[in-house]
């Protein structure tokens, strides 16, 4: 891996032409570090990136070629952009000295009778599932920056696990009614066709979907379970917004005997404090999905409950940044030995 | 009162520049048994209807006046759609033969401690408090059929107070740990300028707001209190969300022991199954707001929690219909002795 | 054809699933005179339609089924919600004794050669097309009542046909430059997933399509040229909106010698003042679609141009009611001998 | 003014708690050669910036105070965020060491007499009004680079003076009937708390406004007149969008005798063919505001018109960046003789 101040990480995106890989070259294009040298997508396959993303007009970016055209040889690492399911054969198939940072979900359940149960067929590359890293990147920095292959975290997951792995881990809520309602927009359901995505069927309403029964629930049970040291169930109750970007989770918990909100601020300020992009907002504000909109900010909001011993933790992140393509560039710089914010130094988009 | 097959009610609205005044203004126009004589909205005095809704210009409504021009003896019943708090000074005032159903938060709440600790400063109107209907029309049927005033409810407890008394009332879940998280359209804050309902404050973004001190909480408490027979504390979280009209709420309960949701799914239904506006959704169906824009329909959906022991209730409703205007004009067709569904019968408009 | 008293006609809808099958059955609900006895729809076919529409759950609309197992027999009349193309061949195969309201684009265009032209193919119902009347219903009551076929004009045509027809029959303005800039919801474009009406690809954002090559543009300039006597070609620019429904015509005209704004707004207010759905408005007022939002109304808006000797006028529909299903709903009523408003007398919906 | 490589510019912010200048601490936060040390913010003066705009936290901006509390001293140039009227009195006590733009249309309109016909009031800093040059940067960056008072662009007028001026310079299109229907988001409207840009207002439904009156004709037809070297009026129609960001005008030209489209295009590729932010799109591509986002670019299409000699062109802008701070910015670059592109190479937001 070459990384001096004159030759540049060559990058190449698998799957670039939905919204992850364009948010991954809006990030890249800001990035001193890496160069992005190969795009492919299956289907676009000879077509110049403006035609698929007319806002990366300007980026000079090579055009679209198939995965099987790919010359590895000439790149450091990838972002991978597939769907799920192909996700783990396409990898398996990948040279050693590549870095990856996957986005689908393929590796992000470590344990292979999970993946089964929810995905309903037996994972394919079982020592890859092994090897692979969880990328959230606040709460596993260092086996990230010595991994070859990192798990970036599902949208959904990511606001929630940063909020309560402190808290659990301490010991300051209890791990039996954990409950998160979260609100995304539309981007997070990707960029195939589908009647429900559509702009008549969305704009002007909101509902649940997936409820007791969304994929990403074993993910933050598998991270929250580690951090409380025992198996813990969620309920995870995702919606869906009127909006392009966002994710807003409002989690409700309870408060460990003796403990206040004031601890579980304090923990978490002690946590995150010193971090980049994770902010514990003041007391009294309410964090909102329009203050992180396009940067790879998370924002903790924290309220004491009506309910007695109960609290009440807000995040809110942008599923595109932190939630998706923000973080995987956070881990590769990591990984690429990198400063972690290279390329996400943005300020949000607001209004 | 007359109500006979020739003349029909003549209704006056007091506030008539807000979106509950338009929104009762369109109803009005498709009901056969009252006719709009009167409109009041201080600052718009004078000028026709049509510059404060053109939607309605072809209403052929009276002008705008002053409340203090107003001749009562042509009225039979008025809607009144005034600000909290100057309210109930009006509504003292109105002469004794008028029907009135109140849209502000004035006459919702019965104990008026509970009243001074959220508004601020003692009810103006003690008797008239004591005198008032909460006009929960499926919940309170009778007794709003024969007052003379009818406290309308709240957008946000409408909902939540509808899918939660039987079930309380049956004690068939926990009273201690509801947690009603609830996402509603922008109207619900009204047609006054503020900052923070401006449109680009609002697009693309969500956010929750008031947390633990929304007035709404202890609207929704006293309901479940008395369905429940003893007092109850709830967690009630409002979210802002970029659209018009709409409110859905996700409630998350604990069930008692040894209930099912199957038995919570046959107490609603038993309550609601013959109603004409609340509608428990099929197994496995998640109610959308945008199945109920612009109608008066109540939806209510239920599923197990993947946490053992919970279940979660979710309510659709347009705010500015069945939680406001809808739900006004539903009471006042039963204090006028006509067919509760008269002028309410329009299907909801999708997409 | 049945139309006494106490029976209702009976109606048929091929294409139920759809955005405007979807919009006639809202209508269909509060219409005393017709009953729907039957909903087709090929890949949703026996499914009931509270599945592919849940927002007309309380309908009790019959199942849907497959063309293929339509008996006529029991029919009276068929609105027509096919997609272009196939519509020719269903409707030449339709028994004689069905009154036919046709939403699709096949029998708008009277020229064989412009249809030809325009959709790539030659037409396969000619004596059909010859027989077709074209259903503006203000610009030709007569004929539509008298017709069995009716061709329903596109959502993008109302607009304009019915502000400038009256305009250039009476020569007030030059036929030579009009310029016609649309701009409209998504439903529009069809409930069929496609990516560019994805909600993410049509949030936050506006642009013109079809630029010079819009389908509707010939059906626009057949209309016109009609009016004026001679043939008219037009500038139609499309605008995609992020909004579900709506549309609103920004047209720019030349002024014939010696004719003056007033005169044209004298001209459209002797054409429309007595019309039940076209209004023009007073003289300052900007049509707004928000304004039409669920019903059947056209506003048009009238403006002197800062340019000498030119106009603006303004037209607003909401392009499933007015421009499709509603307008379809005005004529069949005309054709079926019942009040041409029944049905479509609920005011807008605003917010 | 300092500018070695080690001192940052120091840069003043007048009016910063509205939309613009929440825009320029955006853009300034990737700024590597200026440094924001003053803000000022008359009615929030006390307040920390994260209070006003939450999503700037992360800033570490000095806290807003008020305008007579500045050192001006200690500031090498300032922005002038403040409304129409009061910017000229405040500008005129300016120290004359500061480099100024403002983003007010006090300075735009360069004949008294036209300032006072549409502002209903004789100018007060007449000299001032002589002095200021008008920042449309890729038309005037010689005098912007000499000026120390620059008058930046509405935001309405810089898409249509960039499409037009080289064709009216070139002769190559008509001065005579110049039709611009412009679209804008709603962030262009301010941030001043109005009825008609509240969410609920503006949701789900277009309109224009300001039709034959709106203050940015003149501005638009003072570029034009010079371009052509003749008095020019056009036909402006702005149309309020339910986005928060963009612009998209669609302009409808004659060409000249004997001029093609291909002429035109030829003209305006030459013109902006180097340039970084003006770029004229494939043939047969139409321009979309998602796709300038966020990014100070502007695109330019264009396509003939079925009107025979007539063409049309559409330009798309973000209103807050290239339609506002961000060319303040890349003229306040010009000014003080940094690389023009500097804080401005962000790529679009998309979705």
């Amino acid at each position: 891996m070459t990384n001096s101040s004159v030759s540049k990480i060559r990058i190449g995106i698998l799957g670039a032409s939905g919204y992850t890989g364009g948010e991954l070259l809006r990030l890249l294009a800001c990035h001193d570090g890496m160069e992005v040298a190969m795009l492919t997508a299956e289907r676009r396959a000879g077509l110049p990136l403006a035609q698929v993303f007319p806002h990366l007009t300007a980026l000079n970016a090579p055009d679209l070629i198939k995965i099987g055209e790919v010359d590895y040889a000439g790149l450091d690492a990838v972002f991978c952009c597939l769907p799920h399911g192909t996700t783990q054969e396409v990898i398996a198939g990948l040279p050693g000295h590549l870095k990856i940072v996957d986005l689908s979900a393929d590796f992000r359940l470590g344990d292979p009778d999970v993946y089964a149960e929810w995905y309903g067929h037996a994972h394919q590359a079982l020592e890859l599932q092994k090897e692979a890293i969880y990328g959230l990147t606040e709460l596993k920095r260092a086996e990230i920056a010595a991994a070859r292959l990192v798990a970036n975290p599902g949208c959904y997951p990511t606001g929630p696990q940063l909020a309560l792995t402190p808290l659990l881990a301490a010991k300051q809520i209890s791990p039996e009614d954990i409950i998160i309602d979260a609100k995304s927009g539309v981007s997070g359901a990707g960029r195939e066709p589908k009647q429900n995505t559509l702009y008549a069927e969305v704009g002007e309403g909101v509902h649940a979907y997936g409820v007791a029964k969304h994929r990403h629930a074993p993910e933050i049970e598998q991270g929250l379970s580690e951090a409380a040291g025992a198996p813990i169930t969620v309920n995870f109750t995702p919606h869906l917004m009127p909006m392009n970007r966002g994710i807003l989770a409002s989690i409700y918990v309870r408060l460990a005997d003796g403990v206040s909100v004031a601890d579980l601020r304090a923990s978490l300020e002690q946590n995150y404090g010193r971090e980049p992009f994770v902010h514990v907002v003041a007391e009294g504000v309410s964090p909102a999905t329009r203050d992180v909109r396009g940067s790879n900010h998370c924002l903790i909001g924290l309220f004491a409950d009506r309910l007695p011993g109960r609290a009440i933790l807000l995040t809110a992140i942008d599923n595109l940044v932190k939630g998706a393509s923000g973080q995987a560039l956070q881990n590769m710089n990591l990984m690429c030995g990198l400063a972690e914010t290279t390329g996400l130094e943005q300020a949000p988009l607001f209004p």
